[in-house]
């Protein structure tokens, strides 16, 4: 946090003003920018929707002229629908570390959290399709563990995957988890991100810790993958899931994803299994026989349009090393807290979010009074974060299209407003 | 099908050329065909995939450009995306029989069976949010009957609702339902149409059936929705799920919807309880407690791009009476088979769809040798259905889009190439 200022400079804003054009041209991510359609916004809530990649437009336009509208049902086998959830995870799989074969798109993170938890349970009993609870090994596990900050609606699933199994329920905080973990414990559900502060929690230790108890570890993806190397098959992950409407900038509600890893899959048993995952969906066989591999994550008729939209935003992606990713989002929001420092007078806001980047996602959260009447005022004048209920203003750092100059501009229009 | 022809004819062609003339003159949904993009293929696969209504690009365009590509996140407000499965549910509502505020659009129809059964078999044994099924009026109530006939999908998820509430599955056939319900009977899945013969199954019948037996009633609408008159407020149906992509055109893979009696409602408790269904969704609150009314059947973040796709089809419909379509539906089959009748050589095909109205759904069946090869050479000659191993022919017929001519040609085609 140390800023050297001449003395010469009349103030703080013109000097970080200068920085924030040194910092933009040094990007090497700043010319993906123009890959997205922007205004004179700065729009600090791609990690609630990101913004729109220039080239979807025309690419849904001939998804629904052409394929629907002539080629028609052809479109299944022609335009490449079909296979369209397991080519579409082969192409976020790298953005979170995964080899190809172990991701699907599809549904919404909420369903994929309900296959993923239910199916952790019987992977660790060792049920087979069809079976029971009694008598297999492990049947003695009957705990699921739910990160207690995690977005609710893990929370309310887990509930629902506990109550149909028959485990019970214990939610937890990330750091409470390791000494919690025990032989009754059959997964874990933890969310990489805390969607509030935005710190992020150490995904390989906890997958580590989980593992030497003897259960499953899925981890909610949602607020970082596309904002930070996630590393799925590095660190062992079982299960993961997470949306593709945030730093994905897949468009609104776009379809979520499943990772299974490879050698859980030829056990992964869905409670979702739909003609999708059959091995012979046109078979139309009476009898459910599960797909070979991440295909058993598939379910119903997959949603064609939201999803090869998600398909054609993918492409900025090409040639970004996620990496680079991680450095400017670090960057971002060191810079931004700077400017928040620099120009908020001293007790206005408090930032939630850690100032170890090793505990830091791509959000900086700032608790203040009256946060939802700030936040719509900072909207007003043309800087869009959003606010969670009570007190908190969330600034969300997208690499791919934010600028030092929107940081620097964000942090000096809420010191004004504020301020006024 | 009598059909007295003048000696002078010169044969069956030429009379029934002229009949389709003078009954598409007639037909008073003719002026609905301008609406949908055509070409010069008789399209008889819009019960697999409804042609494209040719308004909805440029309002899809105006969701992506506008917005999400300039409004962005402010658009869950100000573009009502927030409230899009429950508007776009009454929107369907009045087309299958229902008063407004019993349907949600969302998921696939696969997710929507699961929510339907596993929350039938809860209502049935009178189970609470969070209970367990001990000790609860009709929790000896431990069987779920599935029409062994359905489109399979039904079939596989039903066996996932059966083993995850401790119930067993009995297959049956539509007809042999009654006879077999009992006492223990908690649900019955039932489609309303043979997807493979095209058979309507008797909705009001079996419902009373069910319901006398004390259990719930749970139909698949996918093959009659947007084709006849549902009446599922008229004839006490408990629980129902549809797509939205064949009679109702909503696109590849376009968003399912469920329905909930409102009697119902209040005792609905879904195994898929997301953020979407709480009562106060952006309240973040740990414990899940359900919303009142059909925003039950929501789970999460709903898909924009596909759904307002669908809620921009549904406008065909507007002004146009279920009747209408029914009449026009049952004329085209009628015809259709009339022609087959007249132009193809006895025994070459079978009609496995009913010749009896109250057992014909909206499209027509034909049992041949060497089917897949046959459809594959109608689609060459601009003929396009869908064959259905092993042996079956399939012509779906569209009221809104689909002409006499069409019915005709299809049938002087298909007895072309299997003379060929």
């Amino acid at each position: 946090m140390s800023d050297p200022r001449p003395a010469s400079r009349p103030s703080p804003g013109v000097d970080l003003r200068i920085q924030a054009k040194e910092l933009d041209r040094e990007d090497e991510l700043a010319v993906k920018r123009a890959e997205f359609v922007l205004d004179d916004t700065v729009y600090l809530d791609g990690n609630s929707l990101g913004a729109l990649p220039a080239h979807v437009p025309d690419r849904v336009a001939d998804v629904i002229n052409r394929q629907w509208g002539r080629l028609r049902i052809r479109s299944w086998g022609e335009s490449e629908w079909w296979t369209a959830p397991e080519r579409i995870g082969d192409r976020v799989a790298p953005l979170v570390g995964a080899a190809p074969g172990q991701i699907v798109v599809g549904d919404s993170t909420s369903v994929n959290v309900f296959k993923a938890l239910v199916a952790a349970v019987r992977l660790v009993r060792g049920e087979g399709e069809g079976g029971g609870s009694g008598g297999e090994p492990h049947a003695e596990r009957d705990e699921i563990i739910v990160d207690a900050t995690t977005f609710p609606t893990d929370g309310y699933i887990a509930q629902s995957a506990a109550r149909l199994t028959g485990c019970r329920l214990t939610p937890l905080t990330p750091a409470e988890v390791p000494a919690a973990l025990g032989p009754r414990t059959a997964a874990v559900l933890l969310n990489h991100a805390d969607y509030r502060t935005g710190r992020l929690h150490d995904l390989p230790g906890l997958t580590a810790a989980v593992h030497a108890a003897g259960a499953l570890a899925v981890w909610d993806l949602c607020h970082t993958a596309g904002a930070l190397p996630v590393g799925l098959d590095e660190h062992g992950v079982d299960l993961a899931v997470g949306c593709t409407y945030k730093y994905l900038n897949g468009g609104p509600g776009s379809p979520a994803y499943l990772y299974v890893r490879r050698e859980l899959q030829d056990r992964f048993d869905s409670p979702l299994p739909g003609w999708n995952s059959h091995v012979e969906p046109f078979g139309m066989r009476p009898e459910f026989e599960a797909a070979d591999g991440v295909l058993r994550g598939r379910v119903g008729t997959p949603d064609i349009l939201s999803m090869l939209a998600l398909e054609a935003a993918l492409d900025v992606w090409d040639g970004v090393s996620m990496d680079a990713v991680r450095a400017k989002s670090l960057a971002l929001t060191d810079f931004f807290l700077r400017c928040v420092a620099a120009y908020v007078p001293q007790g206005l806001v408090e930032s939630l979010t850690p100032d170890a980047h090793a505990e830091r996602g791509s959000q900086v959260a700032l608790r203040c009074e009256g946060a939802g009447d700030v936040m719509k005022r900072l909207i007003e004048r043309g800087v869009v974060g959003d606010f969670r209920a009570p007190d908190v203003l969330r600034f969300g750092f997208t690499p791919l299209y934010v600028s030092f100059a929107d940081a620097e501009r964000a942090a000096r229009v809420l010191a004004e407003v504020l301020e006024s």
